[in-house]
């Protein structure tokens, strides 16, 4: 078994060093292959911050180990952790947050235990970075949410419960007001729980689930979210259980995993052999399990918890009465504590298992697509129009342009209805949306569009446009506040 | 002074009795006109959840006071408190968030004083509620933050926070990802931070900021988000301090403001008498600070926090050793300590001021708008097209159509670059967006915009397109992951 290994920057290299160390001890059957991912990559001119032989390997082998990494700040380059979870399509992000015995929270102190799974859905939502500035005082970000990338990170968050012998498993979400986009992951959500009866399936709205996080963490197990959501929900569980250095994280995928540390990489401590590998242990942890090697990894996560729980800590956390360690004397410490079992936690002695992953040439990028609806119509479109004039203005010169085919049905600023009717108290900015659907509901064509296009353009700029389709009964648009 | 009451749904109705009880028994000098709001209110037909004479009073006295609202489900009405907040402008929603001695929370015991104050953009963000299904499989949600819109929350904010001698502004936001929609609310921020010098301005990155809320929440002292991330930071906070029942909630805008219970309508407990009125309280409380009559405001606060302090408590919270009273009693122990002050947290004798509130009539619909850029160039387009083909496929049929004008720039899907390279591990779902540039980075106009849409008509249903522009030398539009 042979995997990939990102040293990473800043305290990356030597809390990686830390982890092989205790993985040799602990005579874990794989061989390392290191690539070249991170600042220094981006610094040598490769704009994705990885080298393309590193891409090979990592695509060869399938898994990726690695440390946490930087990305140069202002120069329009992405962040290379980003670009490894999306180019390799690792849909599900999964995070666990147990309580530690010897790491000291507000949580702890209160008696109140935690063991939470976050899955984050880790490809879609606002992190497509698709922006636009539509006039020079609005800016659009395109939230994106799709029927099959949700099925693929829900599938993945009911399997990985159900094997687990998890009790519930819950949908985070804000259906209530983003109805199409949440409504449709949510949608999903219960479609996926047919299939898993013995598993409590249920939902709560992301606010909601927040305040009770800070409240009663214990009601949660499994739970389920959308990308941005997802990322707020599994820091604040971070938080709960002592802060990043003690959250592992793995990016799943169908062909490639990443397993990472997700905090950052303090290059004010770095060098020095002073910072905390344990969530990069954690995660390494992770990754064992994922390859089956059950034995290594309960093994090393008992020497973990009982050195956390002897006291033993570097400088970031514990108990100040007891001096702290460097990161060599740390990871020595879990090395000698190999074998042992921790009072509190302890993990089971699994028999290992087969890897559950599987490396395979792809010939083509996979289509994820579900069925398609029989019938299809466009119905009519919303134009997105810059003006600083007043509503009743823009209505006229729409309605001057707007043809047989065609009746403006609303005029909205900022997503609140501004005409037929509104109220004169509603602030606008310069970017309206007309809506024009067409007369008795029949089906346009493209041509149509284009000919209401072409008119408006007398009048006006128009920064944007949206189909209005309907498929069957169903308009597959929403409307607009006031509407 | 008069103002609109609606006294909500559920429990609204003796809540808001209790709150106006001890408005009585202070001699607080405001008069009530009761609207008519809420679910029954949709039952009756009005679509919105208010009847215009509703609408009328609320416009004329410019001070809504409501209890918590009902919006029926599954009949396609939006939300009658989003509605109320978008309508009338209400652009900032302020959260108080307190330490309330006598009422236990993991932080109280813990000893970790909280004092808190969220300031939430009420307005943009994805509760613009624009949706719209570009395919069977892709669901969109247009997340729009405004650069006016931003401003007016922001230096609400900063006013404010000057105004109660606060320390530090925080700005919460995702602009490492969001950058230019996030970027936007950020730049604003630090603009309007330069007109404050005595206020500690800083920022920190949402997921970041909560796992910190959950550790260290005395480090914060003001903080503004944008709304969707206001939301759910909001109502984390009310979970440190003990649940939406102790958190009071202010809508603020030019002309309008509302004050409100944030809670549910607790169908299950309505007109059962056994209700907490806090949060309705405290809102009814900061109200009366908006109103300008902060003696009454400083002595009503001071005896709930006496009342508090002493164990009195309603059913949902407080010593259990200590029996549980019902809405009126709670009410009427308040009332008995009007004058007492609490050994917690005890608020200042303030002298009355001037409300800070002019009620105006307004002609038209305010426009609200910065300085226009000096150069304003259209420079390209992205199409956002059907497709269930290959990359290779869609770039072959694009370059055919593309013309002598436009370039042929980058195809994405979900936000990653699948053309003219990519990673073949990239799943892929039936939209595409194709990115066409002018060539040598010309100005082009609506004209050729329009004959690419007809020319790429002929292979490609288009959902969606958005217009790049450029101001100066600026692209306003992001690059795609891997671009």
């Amino acid at each position: 078994m042979k995997i990939a290994v990102a040293k990473g920057d800043g305290i990356g290299p030597e809390i990686m060093q830390a982890v092989l160390d205790i993985f040799t001890a602990n005579k874990v059957p794989i061989e390392y292959e290191y690539v070249d991912m991170g600042k220094w990559v981006f610094d040598k001119g490769y704009s994705n911050g990885m080298t393309p032989e590193a891409q090979q390997t990592i695509e060869d082998l399938g898994i990726l180990f690695k440390g946490p990494m930087e990305t140069p700040k202002g120069k329009g380059v992405k962040s290379v952790n980003v670009t490894a979870r999306k180019t390799w399509n690792t849909y599900a992000n999964k995070r666990v947050f147990q309580t530690l015995h010897g790491v000291d929270t507000v949580f702890s102190k209160a008696g109140i235990p935690i063991d939470l799974t976050i899955v984050r859905e880790n490809i879609e939502d606002t992190y497509g970075g698709i922006e636009h500035m539509l006039t020079h005082d609005v800016a659009l970000s395109r939230r994106f949410i799709t029927r099959p990338g949700s099925l693929q990170v829900i599938k993945y968050a009911f399997e990985m419960a159900s094997k687990n012998g998890s009790k519930r498993i819950t949908c985070g979400h804000k259906a209530n007001i983003m109805k199409i986009t949440d409504g449709l992951f949510l949608e999903v959500f219960y479609e996926v729980a047919k299939e898993y009866p013995h598993l409590k399936a249920d939902d709560v709205i992301v606010d909601d689930l927040c305040m009770k996080l800070v409240s009663r963490p214990q009601e949660f197990d499994v739970v389920v979210l959308t990308n941005l959501q997802g990322d707020i929900v599994s820091d604040l569980c971070a938080g709960l259980v002592g802060g990043l250095g003690f959250a592992p994280s793995a990016n799943i995928g169908d062909h490639i995993c990443i397993f990472e540390a997700v905090h950052g990489t303090a290059p004010d401590i770095a060098g020095k052999n002073i910072a905390n590998p344990t969530a990069l242990l954690l995660s390494g942890i992770a990754m064992l399990r994922h390859l089956g090697m059950m034995e290594n990894a309960a093994t090393i996560e008992n020497a973990l918890l009982y050195t956390l729980e002897s006291g033993v800590h570097t400088g970031d956390f514990g108990d100040k009465s007891i001096p702290s360690v460097n990161t060599t004397v740390f990871a020595n410490a879990i090395i000698s504590n190999l074998g042992k079992t921790p009072t509190h936690g302890a993990r089971p002695m699994l028999p290992n298992q087969p890897a559950t992953q599987t490396v395979f040439k792809l010939e083509e990028n996979p289509m994820i697509m579900s069925k398609e609806p029989e019938d299809e119509l466009i119905v009519g479109v919303d134009m997105f129009i810059e003006s600083s004039e007043q509503p009743m203005v823009i209505a006229e010169k729409c309605l001057l342009h707007v043809g047989d085919v065609f009746k403006l049905v609303t005029i909205s600023n900022r997503g609140t209805q501004v005409w037929p009717k509104g109220s004169v108290f509603t602030n606008m900015v310069n970017q309206y949306s007309a809506r024009f659907e067409s007369v008795g509901g029949a089906a346009v064509t493209q041509t149509d569009i284009l000919e209401l296009y072409r008119a408006l353009m007398a009048d006006f700029k128009i920064c944007s446009t949206e189909l209005l389709n309907k498929w069957g009964d169903k308009n597959a648009y929403s409307l607009a506040q006031g509407q």
